[in-house]
Protein backbone atom coordinates (compact mmCIF):
# COMPACT_ATOMS: atom_id res chain seq x y z
CA UNK A 1 0.00 0.00 0.00
CA UNK A 2 1.38 3.02 -0.78
CA UNK A 3 -0.61 6.77 -0.15
CA UNK A 4 -0.54 9.52 -1.95
CA UNK A 5 -0.83 13.34 -0.59
CA UNK A 6 -2.97 15.86 -2.88
CA UNK A 7 -2.37 18.67 -1.03
CA UNK A 8 -3.72 22.46 -2.16
CA UNK A 9 -1.42 25.05 -2.19
CA UNK A 10 -3.14 28.26 -2.59
CA UNK A 11 -3.09 30.98 -5.58
CA UNK A 12 -1.19 33.35 -4.10
CA UNK A 13 2.81 33.13 -3.72
CA UNK A 14 4.84 31.35 -1.57
CA UNK A 15 2.53 31.58 1.73
CA UNK A 16 -0.98 30.85 0.98
CA UNK A 17 -0.89 27.51 1.48
CA UNK A 18 -2.63 26.39 4.88
CA UNK A 19 -0.20 24.82 8.01
CA UNK A 20 -2.11 21.75 7.77
CA UNK A 21 -0.76 21.45 4.10
CA UNK A 22 2.60 22.53 5.13
CA UNK A 23 2.58 19.62 7.56
CA UNK A 24 1.40 17.22 4.81
CA UNK A 25 4.90 18.66 2.67
CA UNK A 26 6.79 17.40 5.80
CA UNK A 27 5.21 14.21 5.52
CA UNK A 28 6.14 13.16 1.98
CA UNK A 29 8.75 11.31 0.64
CA UNK A 30 8.19 11.95 -3.17
CA UNK A 31 6.98 14.97 -4.83
CA UNK A 32 5.09 14.22 -8.29
CA UNK A 33 5.35 17.65 -10.93
CA UNK A 34 3.54 17.25 -13.98
CA UNK A 35 6.46 18.13 -16.54
CA UNK A 36 4.14 20.73 -18.67
CA UNK A 37 5.38 22.38 -22.19
CA UNK A 38 3.20 25.00 -22.29
CA UNK A 39 5.49 28.12 -20.65
CA UNK A 40 4.05 27.88 -17.47
CA UNK A 41 7.51 26.56 -16.00
CA UNK A 42 7.01 29.40 -13.61
CA UNK A 43 4.50 27.28 -11.59
CA UNK A 44 7.51 24.35 -11.05
CA UNK A 45 9.25 27.45 -10.04
CA UNK A 46 7.30 28.05 -7.28
CA UNK A 47 6.32 24.31 -6.42
CA UNK A 48 10.27 24.02 -5.68
CA UNK A 49 10.54 27.28 -3.89
CA UNK A 50 7.42 26.46 -1.77
CA UNK A 51 9.37 23.10 -0.95
CA UNK A 52 12.67 24.91 0.11
CA UNK A 53 10.58 27.50 2.33
CA UNK A 54 8.50 24.75 4.62
CA UNK A 55 9.90 21.29 3.79
CA UNK A 56 12.45 20.94 7.06
CA UNK A 57 14.13 17.91 5.84
CA UNK A 58 16.09 17.73 2.57
CA UNK A 59 15.68 14.17 1.98
CA UNK A 60 12.78 14.42 -0.49
CA UNK A 61 12.66 13.91 -4.00
CA UNK A 62 10.81 15.85 -6.78
CA UNK A 63 9.98 13.46 -9.78
CA UNK A 64 8.73 15.34 -12.94
CA UNK A 65 5.81 13.15 -14.80
CA UNK A 66 5.79 13.55 -18.74
CA UNK A 67 2.49 15.01 -19.03
CA UNK A 68 0.46 13.37 -22.28
CA UNK A 69 -0.31 15.60 -25.36
CA UNK A 70 -4.11 16.75 -25.04
CA UNK A 71 -6.17 17.83 -27.75
CA UNK A 72 -6.91 20.97 -27.30
CA UNK A 73 -9.49 21.46 -29.73
CA UNK A 74 -11.48 18.31 -30.06
CA UNK A 75 -15.17 17.36 -31.36
CA UNK A 76 -15.95 15.32 -28.42
CA UNK A 77 -14.57 17.62 -24.90
CA UNK A 78 -15.74 15.49 -22.81
CA UNK A 79 -14.07 12.34 -23.92
CA UNK A 80 -10.85 14.21 -24.89
CA UNK A 81 -10.53 15.17 -21.02
CA UNK A 82 -11.40 11.55 -20.13
CA UNK A 83 -8.71 9.98 -22.32
CA UNK A 84 -6.19 13.08 -20.99
CA UNK A 85 -7.13 11.71 -17.70
CA UNK A 86 -6.41 7.92 -18.85
CA UNK A 87 -3.07 8.90 -19.99
CA UNK A 88 -2.13 11.02 -17.16
CA UNK A 89 -3.04 8.19 -14.77
CA UNK A 90 -1.08 5.74 -16.50
CA UNK A 91 1.81 7.55 -16.45
CA UNK A 92 1.55 8.65 -12.83
CA UNK A 93 1.09 4.99 -11.91
CA UNK A 94 4.16 3.74 -13.56
CA UNK A 95 6.63 6.53 -11.71
CA UNK A 96 4.77 5.83 -8.36
CA UNK A 97 5.23 2.19 -8.50
CA UNK A 98 9.05 2.35 -9.97
CA UNK A 99 9.57 5.57 -7.59
CA UNK A 100 7.64 5.65 -4.31
CA UNK A 101 8.39 2.03 -2.00
CA UNK A 102 5.55 0.37 -0.46
CA UNK A 103 4.35 2.17 2.57
CA UNK A 104 5.81 5.31 1.35
CA UNK A 105 3.98 8.27 0.95
CA UNK A 106 3.81 10.94 -2.62
CA UNK A 107 2.40 14.33 -2.55
CA UNK A 108 1.01 16.08 -5.45
CA UNK A 109 1.33 20.33 -4.97
CA UNK A 110 -2.00 21.24 -6.58
CA UNK A 111 -2.23 25.08 -7.53
CA UNK A 112 -5.29 26.44 -5.75
CA UNK A 113 -7.93 24.16 -4.28
CA UNK A 114 -8.08 20.05 -5.93
CA UNK A 115 -11.42 20.31 -6.11
CA UNK A 116 -12.01 23.38 -8.50
CA UNK A 117 -11.18 22.54 -12.24
CA UNK A 118 -8.49 20.43 -11.80
CA UNK A 119 -7.95 17.26 -12.76
CA UNK A 120 -5.63 15.41 -9.80
CA UNK A 121 -8.27 13.98 -7.91
CA UNK A 122 -10.03 12.06 -11.03
CA UNK A 123 -6.38 11.24 -12.11
CA UNK A 124 -6.02 9.33 -9.05
CA UNK A 125 -9.28 7.88 -9.04
CA UNK A 126 -8.61 6.70 -11.99
CA UNK A 127 -5.13 5.00 -11.29
CA UNK A 128 -7.10 3.18 -8.56
CA UNK A 129 -9.86 1.66 -10.73
CA UNK A 130 -7.60 0.86 -12.80
CA UNK A 131 -6.03 -1.17 -10.24
CA UNK A 132 -2.90 -2.36 -10.89
CA UNK A 133 -1.26 -0.53 -7.62
CA UNK A 134 -3.03 -0.41 -4.07
CA UNK A 135 -2.85 3.35 -3.69
CA UNK A 136 -4.81 5.46 -0.27
CA UNK A 137 -5.44 8.72 -0.49
CA UNK A 138 -6.28 12.12 1.26
CA UNK A 139 -7.10 15.53 -0.05
CA UNK A 140 -6.11 18.68 1.66
CA UNK A 141 -7.98 21.45 0.45
CA UNK A 142 -6.09 24.99 -0.59
CA UNK A 143 -7.00 28.87 -1.38
CA UNK A 144 -8.28 28.88 -5.06
CA UNK A 145 -7.83 31.44 -7.14
CA UNK A 146 -11.37 32.54 -7.33
CA UNK A 147 -10.99 32.98 -3.45
CA UNK A 148 -7.85 34.73 -4.40
CA UNK A 149 -9.60 37.07 -7.15
CA UNK A 150 -12.29 38.06 -4.55
CA UNK A 151 -9.64 39.08 -1.85
CA UNK A 152 -7.90 41.28 -4.56
CA UNK A 153 -11.14 43.04 -5.54
CA UNK A 154 -12.41 42.88 -1.61
CA UNK A 155 -15.65 41.36 -3.46
CA UNK A 156 -18.23 39.41 -1.84
CA UNK A 157 -19.27 36.59 -4.38
CA UNK A 158 -22.57 36.23 -4.14
CA UNK A 159 -25.31 39.07 -4.10
CA UNK A 160 -27.54 39.31 -0.84
CA UNK A 161 -29.42 35.99 -1.20
CA UNK A 162 -28.40 35.10 -4.39
CA UNK A 163 -26.27 32.66 -6.07
CA UNK A 164 -22.89 32.04 -7.67
CA UNK A 165 -21.93 30.65 -11.06
CA UNK A 166 -18.81 29.68 -11.53
CA UNK A 167 -17.68 28.35 -15.02
CA UNK A 168 -15.04 27.94 -17.66
CA UNK A 169 -14.64 30.34 -20.60
CA UNK A 170 -15.80 27.61 -22.37
CA UNK A 171 -19.13 27.28 -20.89
CA UNK A 172 -20.20 30.78 -20.17
CA UNK A 173 -22.17 31.49 -23.05
CA UNK A 174 -24.53 28.14 -21.85
CA UNK A 175 -24.69 28.92 -18.33
CA UNK A 176 -25.73 32.80 -19.29
CA UNK A 177 -28.58 31.61 -21.53
CA UNK A 178 -29.73 29.35 -18.50
CA UNK A 179 -30.02 32.12 -16.49
CA UNK A 180 -26.89 32.94 -14.63
CA UNK A 181 -25.89 36.60 -13.84
CA UNK A 182 -23.05 36.26 -11.49
CA UNK A 183 -20.63 34.06 -12.69
CA UNK A 184 -17.40 33.66 -11.92
CA UNK A 185 -15.14 32.31 -15.12
CA UNK A 186 -12.01 30.09 -14.72
CA UNK A 187 -9.56 28.82 -17.57
CA UNK A 188 -10.76 31.47 -20.16
CA UNK A 189 -7.71 32.59 -22.06
CA UNK A 190 -10.08 34.29 -24.92
CA UNK A 191 -12.55 36.81 -22.58
CA UNK A 192 -15.28 35.06 -23.47
CA UNK A 193 -17.29 37.47 -21.47
CA UNK A 194 -16.69 40.23 -23.97
CA UNK A 195 -18.83 38.34 -26.82
CA UNK A 196 -22.19 38.52 -24.13
CA UNK A 197 -24.90 40.61 -24.97
CA UNK A 198 -26.45 43.33 -22.39
CA UNK A 199 -24.60 44.88 -19.84
CA UNK A 200 -21.82 43.46 -17.04
CA UNK A 201 -19.81 44.90 -14.87
CA UNK A 202 -16.35 42.69 -14.51
CA UNK A 203 -14.14 42.30 -11.78
CA UNK A 204 -10.96 40.66 -13.37
CA UNK A 205 -7.73 39.38 -12.44
CA UNK A 206 -4.78 37.54 -14.20
CA UNK A 207 -1.40 35.73 -12.86
CA UNK A 208 -2.91 36.33 -9.02
CA UNK A 209 -0.17 36.12 -6.51
CA UNK A 210 2.78 36.28 -8.56
CA UNK A 211 4.38 39.75 -8.44
CA UNK A 212 2.75 40.59 -11.75
CA UNK A 213 -0.34 40.23 -10.60
CA UNK A 214 -2.88 42.92 -12.63
CA UNK A 215 -6.46 43.71 -11.64
CA UNK A 216 -9.21 45.71 -13.46
CA UNK A 217 -12.82 46.43 -12.28
CA UNK A 218 -15.35 48.26 -14.26
CA UNK A 219 -18.06 47.82 -16.77
CA UNK A 220 -17.30 45.72 -19.29
CA UNK A 221 -17.75 47.70 -22.03
CA UNK A 222 -15.70 50.61 -20.79
CA UNK A 223 -12.37 48.63 -19.30
CA UNK A 224 -12.07 45.90 -21.99
CA UNK A 225 -9.21 47.44 -23.40
CA UNK A 226 -7.77 47.73 -19.52
CA UNK A 227 -8.14 44.10 -19.79
CA UNK A 228 -6.31 43.52 -23.11
CA UNK A 229 -3.43 46.01 -22.11
CA UNK A 230 -3.14 44.03 -18.88
CA UNK A 231 -3.33 40.94 -20.18
CA UNK A 232 -0.37 41.60 -22.20
CA UNK A 233 1.71 43.50 -19.39
CA UNK A 234 1.36 39.74 -17.98
CA UNK A 235 2.17 37.47 -20.65
CA UNK A 236 5.70 40.06 -21.00
CA UNK A 237 6.56 39.55 -17.70
CA UNK A 238 5.61 36.00 -17.20
CA UNK A 239 5.24 34.25 -20.50
CA UNK A 240 1.77 33.05 -19.52
CA UNK A 241 -1.08 34.44 -18.64
CA UNK A 242 -3.86 32.94 -16.01
CA UNK A 243 -7.19 34.69 -16.00
CA UNK A 244 -10.06 34.55 -13.35
CA UNK A 245 -12.82 37.16 -13.25
CA UNK A 246 -16.70 37.63 -11.98
CA UNK A 247 -19.04 39.08 -14.23
CA UNK A 248 -22.12 40.10 -12.93
CA UNK A 249 -25.23 41.53 -14.86
CA UNK A 250 -25.19 45.38 -14.28
CA UNK B 1 -6.24 56.52 9.71
CA UNK B 2 -7.24 53.05 11.26
CA UNK B 3 -6.36 49.31 9.35
CA UNK B 4 -8.81 46.59 9.53
CA UNK B 5 -7.27 43.18 8.56
CA UNK B 6 -10.15 40.58 7.19
CA UNK B 7 -8.32 37.24 7.89
CA UNK B 8 -10.20 34.07 6.94
CA UNK B 9 -9.01 31.43 8.84
CA UNK B 10 -10.51 28.61 7.36
CA UNK B 11 -12.99 25.81 7.91
CA UNK B 12 -10.79 23.20 9.34
CA UNK B 13 -9.77 23.41 12.94
CA UNK B 14 -6.45 25.33 14.31
CA UNK B 15 -4.49 25.08 11.29
CA UNK B 16 -6.72 25.26 8.27
CA UNK B 17 -5.76 28.95 8.00
CA UNK B 18 -2.87 30.56 5.64
CA UNK B 19 0.93 30.65 6.44
CA UNK B 20 0.63 34.48 5.47
CA UNK B 21 -2.96 34.77 7.75
CA UNK B 22 -0.67 33.42 10.97
CA UNK B 23 1.49 36.56 9.61
CA UNK B 24 -1.83 38.92 9.73
CA UNK B 25 -2.61 37.31 12.78
CA UNK B 26 0.92 38.65 14.45
CA UNK B 27 0.60 42.11 12.75
CA UNK B 28 -2.91 42.89 14.45
CA UNK B 29 -3.67 45.06 17.62
CA UNK B 30 -7.24 44.45 18.65
CA UNK B 31 -9.51 41.35 17.61
CA UNK B 32 -13.45 41.94 17.30
CA UNK B 33 -15.42 39.30 17.52
CA UNK B 34 -19.10 39.25 17.05
CA UNK B 35 -20.81 38.19 20.52
CA UNK B 36 -23.69 35.93 18.89
CA UNK B 37 -26.30 34.71 21.64
CA UNK B 38 -27.54 31.46 19.66
CA UNK B 39 -25.02 28.70 20.94
CA UNK B 40 -22.07 28.91 18.55
CA UNK B 41 -19.74 30.26 21.36
CA UNK B 42 -17.52 27.00 20.16
CA UNK B 43 -16.36 29.01 17.13
CA UNK B 44 -15.31 31.93 19.67
CA UNK B 45 -13.35 29.33 21.78
CA UNK B 46 -12.22 28.10 18.29
CA UNK B 47 -10.64 31.68 17.78
CA UNK B 48 -9.34 32.28 20.82
CA UNK B 49 -7.72 28.92 20.67
CA UNK B 50 -6.21 29.84 16.62
CA UNK B 51 -5.03 33.23 19.01
CA UNK B 52 -3.17 31.12 21.87
CA UNK B 53 -1.90 28.81 18.81
CA UNK B 54 -0.59 31.26 16.12
CA UNK B 55 0.12 34.56 17.85
CA UNK B 56 3.67 34.81 19.44
CA UNK B 57 3.56 37.99 21.28
CA UNK B 58 0.49 38.25 24.06
CA UNK B 59 0.21 42.11 23.73
CA UNK B 60 -3.29 41.80 21.58
CA UNK B 61 -7.28 42.51 23.18
CA UNK B 62 -9.95 40.52 21.98
CA UNK B 63 -12.82 42.35 22.31
CA UNK B 64 -16.46 41.13 21.59
CA UNK B 65 -18.74 43.18 19.90
CA UNK B 66 -22.55 43.14 20.89
CA UNK B 67 -24.32 41.40 17.43
CA UNK B 68 -27.28 43.40 17.01
CA UNK B 69 -31.08 41.22 16.65
CA UNK B 70 -31.67 39.87 13.17
CA UNK B 71 -34.93 39.03 12.10
CA UNK B 72 -35.10 35.44 10.64
CA UNK B 73 -37.96 35.57 9.49
CA UNK B 74 -38.55 38.71 7.80
CA UNK B 75 -41.51 39.51 4.56
CA UNK B 76 -38.24 41.06 2.83
CA UNK B 77 -35.15 39.28 3.14
CA UNK B 78 -32.90 41.85 1.33
CA UNK B 79 -33.89 44.68 3.21
CA UNK B 80 -33.90 42.75 6.59
CA UNK B 81 -30.28 41.61 5.83
CA UNK B 82 -29.02 45.41 4.98
CA UNK B 83 -30.67 46.51 8.30
CA UNK B 84 -28.63 44.02 9.60
CA UNK B 85 -25.59 45.00 8.10
CA UNK B 86 -26.23 48.94 8.92
CA UNK B 87 -26.82 47.91 12.89
CA UNK B 88 -23.85 46.10 12.82
CA UNK B 89 -21.50 48.50 10.67
CA UNK B 90 -22.53 51.56 13.81
CA UNK B 91 -21.93 48.79 16.61
CA UNK B 92 -18.56 47.81 14.58
CA UNK B 93 -17.53 51.61 14.64
CA UNK B 94 -18.34 52.91 17.70
CA UNK B 95 -15.79 49.74 19.11
CA UNK B 96 -13.09 50.86 16.86
CA UNK B 97 -13.47 54.02 18.01
CA UNK B 98 -12.95 53.48 21.03
CA UNK B 99 -10.81 50.39 21.29
CA UNK B 100 -8.69 50.82 18.61
CA UNK B 101 -6.01 54.29 18.25
CA UNK B 102 -4.92 55.94 15.06
CA UNK B 103 -2.75 54.06 12.88
CA UNK B 104 -3.55 51.06 15.11
CA UNK B 105 -5.16 47.63 13.14
CA UNK B 106 -7.81 45.54 14.15
CA UNK B 107 -8.81 42.22 12.84
CA UNK B 108 -11.77 40.15 12.20
CA UNK B 109 -10.96 36.32 12.15
CA UNK B 110 -13.62 35.23 9.57
CA UNK B 111 -14.97 32.06 9.97
CA UNK B 112 -13.95 29.99 6.41
CA UNK B 113 -13.37 32.32 3.56
CA UNK B 114 -14.87 36.43 4.00
CA UNK B 115 -15.99 36.08 -0.23
CA UNK B 116 -18.46 33.53 0.04
CA UNK B 117 -21.99 34.25 2.08
CA UNK B 118 -20.41 36.28 4.88
CA UNK B 119 -20.97 40.06 5.88
CA UNK B 120 -17.83 40.95 7.31
CA UNK B 121 -16.89 42.63 3.76
CA UNK B 122 -20.03 44.64 3.96
CA UNK B 123 -20.35 45.74 7.32
CA UNK B 124 -16.31 47.25 6.40
CA UNK B 125 -17.57 48.68 3.54
CA UNK B 126 -20.67 50.48 5.31
CA UNK B 127 -18.75 51.44 7.94
CA UNK B 128 -16.30 53.60 5.34
CA UNK B 129 -19.74 54.42 3.64
CA UNK B 130 -21.06 56.35 6.72
CA UNK B 131 -17.98 58.20 7.06
CA UNK B 132 -17.51 58.94 10.62
CA UNK B 133 -13.97 56.83 10.78
CA UNK B 134 -10.54 56.67 8.26
CA UNK B 135 -10.09 52.58 7.59
CA UNK B 136 -8.24 51.11 5.27
CA UNK B 137 -8.80 47.29 5.05
CA UNK B 138 -7.13 44.04 3.35
CA UNK B 139 -8.78 41.12 3.04
CA UNK B 140 -6.80 37.46 3.16
CA UNK B 141 -8.97 34.43 1.82
CA UNK B 142 -8.97 31.09 3.54
CA UNK B 143 -10.42 27.93 2.61
CA UNK B 144 -14.12 27.65 2.86
CA UNK B 145 -16.76 24.82 4.27
CA UNK B 146 -17.25 24.23 0.88
CA UNK B 147 -13.64 23.33 -0.50
CA UNK B 148 -13.30 21.17 3.00
CA UNK B 149 -16.85 19.41 2.40
CA UNK B 150 -15.47 18.66 -1.41
CA UNK B 151 -12.14 17.65 0.39
CA UNK B 152 -13.20 15.32 3.00
CA UNK B 153 -15.39 13.49 0.19
CA UNK B 154 -12.28 13.75 -2.49
CA UNK B 155 -14.68 15.10 -4.98
CA UNK B 156 -14.02 17.83 -7.83
CA UNK B 157 -17.35 20.07 -7.62
CA UNK B 158 -17.35 20.52 -11.11
CA UNK B 159 -18.57 17.45 -13.59
CA UNK B 160 -16.13 17.64 -16.52
CA UNK B 161 -16.63 21.23 -18.31
CA UNK B 162 -19.77 21.68 -16.49
CA UNK B 163 -20.53 24.32 -14.29
CA UNK B 164 -21.17 24.88 -10.57
CA UNK B 165 -23.68 27.02 -8.49
CA UNK B 166 -23.20 27.77 -5.05
CA UNK B 167 -26.53 28.83 -3.19
CA UNK B 168 -28.83 28.79 0.09
CA UNK B 169 -30.95 26.98 1.46
CA UNK B 170 -33.29 29.76 1.06
CA UNK B 171 -32.62 29.57 -2.79
CA UNK B 172 -32.23 26.42 -3.63
CA UNK B 173 -35.33 25.84 -5.20
CA UNK B 174 -35.42 28.66 -7.09
CA UNK B 175 -31.61 27.96 -8.47
CA UNK B 176 -32.90 24.42 -9.23
CA UNK B 177 -36.55 25.81 -11.25
CA UNK B 178 -33.44 27.57 -13.24
CA UNK B 179 -31.83 24.89 -14.02
CA UNK B 180 -29.39 24.22 -11.90
CA UNK B 181 -28.11 20.60 -11.25
CA UNK B 182 -24.75 20.65 -9.78
CA UNK B 183 -24.90 22.60 -6.56
CA UNK B 184 -23.10 23.52 -3.27
CA UNK B 185 -25.58 24.55 -0.40
CA UNK B 186 -24.65 26.56 2.46
CA UNK B 187 -26.83 28.00 4.99
CA UNK B 188 -29.49 25.33 5.02
CA UNK B 189 -30.58 24.13 8.16
CA UNK B 190 -33.53 22.49 7.21
CA UNK B 191 -32.70 19.98 4.52
CA UNK B 192 -34.35 22.21 1.12
CA UNK B 193 -32.54 19.63 -1.14
CA UNK B 194 -34.86 17.08 0.72
CA UNK B 195 -38.17 18.57 -0.69
CA UNK B 196 -36.96 18.49 -4.75
CA UNK B 197 -38.34 16.62 -7.41
CA UNK B 198 -36.83 14.20 -8.95
CA UNK B 199 -33.22 12.08 -8.19
CA UNK B 200 -30.35 13.37 -6.78
CA UNK B 201 -27.23 12.57 -5.20
CA UNK B 202 -25.80 14.22 -2.24
CA UNK B 203 -22.27 14.87 -0.36
CA UNK B 204 -23.22 15.98 2.61
CA UNK B 205 -21.22 17.25 5.66
CA UNK B 206 -21.84 19.09 9.29
CA UNK B 207 -19.79 20.63 11.87
CA UNK B 208 -16.61 19.90 9.44
CA UNK B 209 -13.67 20.47 10.90
CA UNK B 210 -14.39 20.17 14.37
CA UNK B 211 -13.86 16.31 15.72
CA UNK B 212 -17.39 15.30 16.11
CA UNK B 213 -17.36 16.05 11.97
CA UNK B 214 -20.35 14.41 10.30
CA UNK B 215 -20.42 13.04 6.19
CA UNK B 216 -23.10 11.56 4.82
CA UNK B 217 -22.59 10.25 0.43
CA UNK B 218 -25.26 8.35 -1.26
CA UNK B 219 -28.77 8.68 -3.21
CA UNK B 220 -31.07 11.66 -1.29
CA UNK B 221 -33.85 9.60 -1.05
CA UNK B 222 -31.64 6.42 0.22
CA UNK B 223 -29.75 8.63 2.69
CA UNK B 224 -31.84 11.06 3.99
CA UNK B 225 -32.67 9.09 7.76
CA UNK B 226 -28.57 8.90 7.98
CA UNK B 227 -28.03 12.41 8.05
CA UNK B 228 -30.98 13.39 9.89
CA UNK B 229 -29.21 10.98 12.40
CA UNK B 230 -25.92 12.39 11.93
CA UNK B 231 -27.24 15.76 12.44
CA UNK B 232 -28.68 14.80 15.48
CA UNK B 233 -25.31 13.13 16.82
CA UNK B 234 -23.23 16.89 16.08
CA UNK B 235 -26.28 19.04 17.78
CA UNK B 236 -25.80 16.67 20.55
CA UNK B 237 -21.93 16.60 20.23
CA UNK B 238 -21.47 20.22 20.23
CA UNK B 239 -25.06 21.62 20.51
CA UNK B 240 -25.14 23.51 17.03
CA UNK B 241 -25.13 22.45 13.59
CA UNK B 242 -23.53 24.07 10.11
CA UNK B 243 -24.36 21.86 6.66
CA UNK B 244 -23.02 22.49 3.77
CA UNK B 245 -23.57 19.66 0.64
CA UNK B 246 -23.23 19.58 -2.55
CA UNK B 247 -26.59 17.56 -4.27
CA UNK B 248 -25.85 16.40 -8.43
CA UNK B 249 -28.98 15.42 -10.61
CA UNK B 250 -28.26 11.62 -10.83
Amino acid sequence: MRRALLIGIGAGGLDQLTVEAVAAINDADVFLVAAKNRGVDDLETLRKAILRRHRAATDYRVIKVPDPERDRDPTDYGAAVRDWHEARAAAYESVIAAEVPEGGTCAFLVWGDPSLYDSTIRVVERIRTRGNLELEYEVLPGVSSVQLLAARHRLVLNRIGGPITITTGRGLARDVAAGADNIVVMLDKDLAAAALPGDWDIYWGANLGTPDEELVAGRLSKVLEDIHAARERAASARGWVMDTYLIRRA
